[in-house]
């Protein structure tokens, strides 16, 4: 088969603009092969319990499944029955991003509280966490949090086991949405455990894709109570792969050594170098301290479109001209300094000729 | 990583227990690399709407999804409004085997018509197609047809014309699932075309990972007219992969020269060359003529089980006794020889000493 | 407010054409005045308690609905989960005549077996009740059987008997869709309670308007661990009246004293008439034995078109000619022995010049 | 029938608690004795079509429907497709008080704005209405809002213009949750007309229950283009009664004369009376100006408490000790001059002896 992009073009997109980190081809011809069983039945998706075990502890067990929408569907699902509420922050992926799947394929009514850093405190569950009994009312049974967020913050533990706390003693569980769960755990400088199992998140949606796989999350179910049949749940909601042994091999790739925390670490010190560059430039402010792989900065509305001719990158607010940069497993220096210098120049250009 | 398996071990239990073809990881090495457009705006799933118009005509569009059970629900879904029905034999996939998905997450109505070589005829079709515009019945909308069927049987082009042929007449729509259309195909000696867009079927649910990809399916809309929204569908049945290229690359590997013909020519004449041992032992019958890459056939209860201990494959009716035998692109016609030559080991054991 | 139509016209189409019974007007109006609680919080909703667990046995409980489509819906919805289905006959009205109801709104697999008489059997369930713990099929749950069918037969309390042990032995349980149990009851001679709770009945969707009513059915949860949450079930299923008073008001009109078994004693009395008036025309074929209150018959075609231009009532199937004549609460011997002379003058008349 | 309750006994609870009109027990025994045809195949029907097109205009069509509940989420079904979703205030019925219907039933995503008086604006619908076209993104498709609101607050007719002719040129649609539009109408002073089809409003749930019926409201669709298959959407949403000549002659009981008005006026007036004896009352704080039927105030909670052993009434916001006080079509001026005196003597007795 014939290439036809340019592998030396990158950009700040998203994550999943890039490709696969190498080891992960590697796997996926490790695994190749003769006949295993399907649909998990094979000694790949065995060997993921145990690093999952590793990772969450000794009741976690790990669901592979196609994508971010697909593990948090299936998560939430899991978690509820038909007449439970999830509540999330006005940001959540879950909300925003998913084209209505939960509501649609699942009929999980998500309810949203207003947090404009996207962070979830007890306040704010407080507002939606009613109505406990009352037959009118969709019965609130989910929080649902995102680690690090949509807008680039990240929960510190104490903020993530406020709100578990808080949720558990009002008989609530709570769902991470966890697609950059690495880049929040290598920027809190914590291992997963310490970030989910042993502050009281009951069941994860852990990213993959993102975090330089080719195309698989997993929901990691860390207290088997949270949930009622994963099984049954992730096969109707379409979520079941047949040679389920090519997306454990991706996760094994992944989790079973370090490759989640150098790829992490990687793009969040990607992250605060171009955040660094831009905080140095005159007309470029950031909306808040990098925190782990997304710079959120205001640039000029024209400036950003003449930047986009040769980066790829998403304007995140058209009202306030806050636009989203995305570093990934494969940004190298170069591509941000070459960024921010094309940057300086176009600001340049724009300050001798303003529009 | 480590390699787990035995990759000189392969059996019968299904296609989806084979690995994927080498072709397919030198695809994915090829387009790795650098950033490309997300969900689809990249140039290999352009080029992928190059391929299946030249297979499916001018005005066929492809939309890769991760699996068959995605790919039947989001065709279904797009084909139908929330009042309809979707009518299919018993032994169809979408009603047996994908856990109520398409009633679960998309409210399709699946209607089912005893078929017991799971073709369908326009008789059939005649049982439930009734109730047009009665306020009262779900509104038979679209004939779900499987190409090769789920019991191993091919329709012919005039059986597929005379379907389409009467269900168009009724106002209704047709659907195929072609999780093993290449298998069909192959049995056939016909071209995709041939077997679906020049005899009337608006939608085909193109198989890939049985075909020897890793894990893609694609909707393929032959008649833009019969769905609506294919892109809010996908993605809200949570079906749209992020690293789109991936995917797009498998089916390019796979659909933009002959290697879809040649690797499903191969599993059918694997199959044929079962068929023609099996019937050669006495003890076991032959359900039918081999058609495409499934065998089935009766087989003792006591040996099944012997067998089983060393390949594996299912019994596909406990009460008959029969079993189902999937050869796949990589089965050699040793794995063939060496089953029969053990089947009748087994059966002569048996002979000597019944249960 | 003035009448609009000729109180006096009345015929066979069905027995929800006929009106109200005298005795529920006057409970409407005993029960209006002052204020009570709103959603079942008043004191008839009470009684009506008292009156179904003497009916049901002691530990059942009354869910009054809107109609028998909600009736079924919130019953079989509060006795399965997402991933389970329902077995019925291919007459049950869940699958022919609620547009998909349980499909759509509720994401209930109905299963059918093929039984022409719409009598259930273990046989029957057999054939669709496998696959359990299988992840790629939904799950075997409730058998749902109708009581008076579709198609006018009655299960004998035998029968019913050997649906629940089977079902029961197989882990599921039993649904009893009861529109016209009253019929059934009469024509078998026997209580609700023999022949539903002494039986093994877990839930019943009990009838009310095609027995006189205004517009209520209710769901009898005769065994409380067939079901979860019956009140948010309701609730979210959009069949919770807030003036329920005036269901709740309905059902005691026809269940605290005996008017449910006179009404349904008066209408079986009618069509028994009916189908031996029919028997002694010639051209007139019953299909089966008058058991409960519908007659079903085969009449030339000719003739039934004529015959509709003075009674309404409906052709059951075109391709045999067979029509279905149902006689309510308010059936009159003259309308049974002036609808049975006329059919005999069209018959002469057509003898005299057939088509 | 016996009765059970105590006709004198009145309160401030809900409209729902009060009984019906007494025109409408005379309008069900006029529509009673005699056949007609069911599902709405009845001169009842037919006349309310008459009576909704005088209210509405040339283009409305009146679609009867069991509650408040059935009406928005059939209203909202037809107006949606798959993939759409609604905007409303936080305040909305639709959002808070249906056990999550729409969401459950119909798949609809609810996506609610901040609105503390529940009144819709141009630049709330601004926050929500975006991604059109962007298949990630669930598409805003309907403007919901309630009149009178949930709040006791009333859109003035430019409220409404305003919200419709913003709405519409999105390519939205607007919905009203009327189902105390006669409180509203009342209260500006303007036909139902006036109110909805001359401001723009596509699709209203017309209010029956609240007003004075014994359970019945509508689906009025002004704009046949705003709507896809109410019949179909009706029937599977477990909406569509048999024998609807019993909800269509309630509907006819009170529009098609003065009665909805009537019955409004009173209300309001009422409402208002009781306003103005509390805000005379030391003690208590009206939250807003009466405008509708509902009355909002800030009781001391150990008064309220006492007080809700004589009444029945709502405590609306824990949190800051506001009650809610609903006034009905049949509350006389000496239950609102009784209750504000037992209130100022509660008051005062609280004065004396504060907790």
């Amino acid at each position: 088969m014939e290439r036809l992009h340019d592998v030396t073009r990158t950009g700040f997109a998203s994550d999943n603009y890039a490709g696969v980190h190498p080891a992960v081809l590697d796997a996926l011809a490790v695994v190749n092969g003769g006949h295993v069983g399907s649909y998990g039945a094979d000694p790949y998706t065995a060997a993921l319990q145990d690093v999952t075990r590793r990772h969450f502890g000794e009741q976690a067990s790990c669901w592979p499944v196609f994508n971010g929408t697909g593990a948090n569907v299936v998560a939430l699902s899991a978690m509820t029955d038909r007449w439970d509420a999830v509540i999330a922050t006005g940001h959540a992926h879950i909300h925003v991003d998913e084209c209505g799947a939960p509501e649609k394929v699942a009929g999980i009514k998500v309810v949203t509280v207003d947090s404009p850093d996207a962070i979830m405190t007890p306040a704010l569950i407080d507002r939606e966490a009613y109505g406990f009994g009352f037959e009118h009312h969709a019965q609130p049974r989910v929080v649902s949090i995102t680690q690090s967020t949509e807008v680039g913050t990240v929960h510190t533990l104490e903020q993530v086991r406020a709100v578990t706390e808080h949720a558990h003693a009002l008989g609530m569980v709570i769902h991470m949405d966890g697609a950059r769960i690495a880049n929040a755990a290598a920027a809190l400088k914590v291992s997963l455990r310490e970030m989910t199992t042993d502050v009281g998140v009951d069941v994860v949606s852990l990213g993959g894709t993102k975090a330089g796989l080719m195309g698989v999350e997993a929901v990691v179910v860390v207290n088997p109570d949270a949930v009622r049949r994963m099984d049954f749940v992730r096969k109707l909601s379409m979520q079941l792969a047949s040679k389920m042994r090519f997306l454990s091999a991706q996760l094994l790739a992944l989790y079973s050594e370090d490759l989640w925390l150098e790829t992490a670490r990687h793009a969040n010190a990607m992250a605060r170098r171009l955040g660094e560059g831009l905080r140095a430039l005159d007309g470029v402010t950031l909306t808040q301290e990098v925190a782990a792989n997304g710079v959120f900065a205001v640039i000029p509305p024209q400036v950003t479109l003449r930047m986009q001719a040769h980066y790829p990158f998403y304007v995140w607010d058209e009202a306030t001209h806050v636009v989203r940069l995305m570093c990934s497993w494969d940004t190298t220096p170069e591509d941000v300094d070459g960024f921010v210098a094309a940057l300086a120049e176009e600001l340049a250009r724009e300050g001798d000729n303003p529009a």
